[in-house]
């Protein structure tokens, strides 16, 4: 830290992204990417207009928004974009929070909500999750502050219903509720009806997931046209053109290719409750999941020995050293192939470390 | 606005950017894009990863880094990557300005200055250019603040040596000078030297304009490492997968691509050249430019109509309204075809003014 820094961040602990180390070839089951490539639409339209980067990208991002618009049977005007997800909810922290205006969150949930509000000067408060690590609605209610809530959850995986989602953002008339929705489409319910209803709802998504574009950079908020509004003030005081020509036609591909979009999804799946099943034969507890990936421990290894080992085999899992979830790890669900390899490793780690038990006892 | 919005924003007005009109298809001239399309080199590897999508960038861009420490001929722990160069400007905005340490600036300079300024609460002083509009480096020895020079300037597109530019950033041991190199390429002299001498330099770069990837959004902040350390700090807590993977592919390729990149600049020089004679052959007052636009004014017609009825006739150009210079134009300089039709189109409606004016007298 060089002593030009503003004070006002000198206490800030940035986000840790999951590692991408580029000694060897992982299995990346490690940052909920998808196994799948992107639609051959989105590849395509993507490809075609990389011969036109010599002419900014439209800040509007028009044919885009008029996409997730039909997609999504909503007005136009309320769909904005931004370069990924982690863009509009660092936008929703700052045009709606302040020191009157905390930020409410669990205790168990995306990791950079709190480095958003530090990053903001934005005090926060930490609602702890059930033993069973569900979200209780009843925390919620006349919340005082503006309400983070992911549905599903990260890294728990678990969802709230719509009706309960419905009764946190009534209950808080008052104050900004934002559904963080980037995992819905594997299982979960989304609110961006609810939008039509509630002024004080923002939902915000993300193609980094169910749409195979992460490195592509594209998320996406839907509110009221009056909140819209208020984050593209800050979008056009902060970056205006923030959505870059080839990202925006592979989003337009994205959505418009259903089908493909679709039969990931059942993929997916398909695929978790197979690792599930597997994972639970093995002796693990495993969280009900509506994301593309699962959250599990088990009494036989600890979570982060488990880890360690995986990663010597060539597959890294994600490991969180919170005391409250350290045992547990999350695995991003991949390809079929992907988890057969994954279940096999842990099974063979299984063996050597009852094996090693065994010698201890001797 | 809603009641919604943060008290801190409610004064803030946006950036607004240069006028995209979807009406007709204009000649643009108006926001400083390359009349060239981007690299071969740049299109097909940006191409090649748009199938890859599906995984996230690499948050610190090492590829590209590497290419562009070739490039320049620094080390590589000396560059930051960005969403465009709009964001290490704001990322600059944020991590060496506050309410002790304003931002110091023009008053005729890159309209989002002082935009990043409300938008960070930080204070800011203007202070004139001189009459002839280029900087006086008198004004910025001991500036008391971090200072944002544009250089070459924008839109006069005037330029300050860099012996001047060494004054400055000598001439402040105490705050950060931010060096905003957007135009350098067309005649200016870099600083990007200087940042080995001193640890107070901050130099910013795009690739929208002499790198024809306006639409990729592609921006670079080079410094010394521990400078570099404390925007990246900003960088992880505010979005740390900020480059997207098919432009950082095509940043690859329009760094190797040096050769296409040389002959776009000698044909903008030349072309900038031929404008400047022909707009003086007309009776403009043009100032030297050592940018991709060239900043004009006419005794014989006013600034908005001169723009207006360029409008009118299918041209754009930028008009800006703040008094000192509303009787000036900012004229990206297009290919030798546009151009060519651009002076066509001025002497026919400076025609059409002489006949109105002649008729007013009868």
């Amino acid at each position: 830290m060089t002593r030009y820094f503003s004070d006002k961040y000198k206490a800030l602990t940035p986000y840790v992204p999951g590692e991408q180390p580029q000694d060897k070839q992982y299995i990346k089951l490690n940052t909920n990417e998808s196994p799948f490539p992107p639609s051959p639409m989105a590849v395509e339209m993507a490809s075609q207009e990389a011969g036109k980067l010599q002419l900014y990208s439209d800040p509007e991002c028009r044919v885009l928004v008029q996409a997730a618009a039909e997609t999504l049977g909503i007005a136009e005007n309320k769909i904005l974009f931004t370069n990924g997800s982690d863009e509009i909810l660092n936008f929703a922290f700052m045009a709606f929070c302040d020191a009157e205006h905390p930020a409410v969150f669990p205790d168990i949930t995306y990791g950079f909500y709190p480095v958003f509000a530090k990053l903001n000067g934005v005090p926060y408060r930490e609602i702890p999750l059930k033993d069973d690590f569900t979200v209780d609605p009843e925390d919620y209610i006349g919340a005082g502050g503006t309400v983070f809530l992911a549905n599903p959850n990260a890294p728990t995986g678990r969802a709230l219903p719509l009706s309960e989602i419905e009764r946190i953002v009534a209950g808080n008339p008052d104050n900004i509720v934002v559904i963080d929705e980037a995992y819905v489409d594997f299982g979960g319910e989304s609110a961006v009806p609810l939008t039509e209803k509630y002024p004080n709802l923002l939902v915000t998504q993300t193609f980094s997931k169910s749409r195979s574009l992460a490195g592509g950079r594209l998320g996406m908020g839907i509110a009221c046209p009056e909140l819209i509004g208020d984050l593209n003030t800050v979008k056009y005081s902060t970056n205006p053109y923030n959505v870059n020509r080839m990202t925006m036609a592979a989003g337009i591909g994205a959505l418009r290719d259903k089908a493909y979009f679709e039969s990931n999804i059942r993929e997916i799946l398909r695929v978790r409750a197979w690792t599930t099943k597997s994972l639970e034969s093995l002796g693990f507890t495993v969280l009900p999941s509506t994301a593309n990936f699962v959250f599990v421990k088990s009494d036989r290894i600890g979570g982060e020995e488990l880890y360690l080992r995986l990663k010597e085999r060539g597959i890294l899992i994600r490991h969180f050293t919170l005391p409250r979830i350290r045992e547990f790890n999350r695995i991003t669900i991949g390809s079929g192939g992907q988890m057969r390899d994954f279940i096999e490793a842990v099974r063979g780690i299984l063996s050597e470390t009852a094996l090693d038990s065994v010698q201890d006892q001797k």
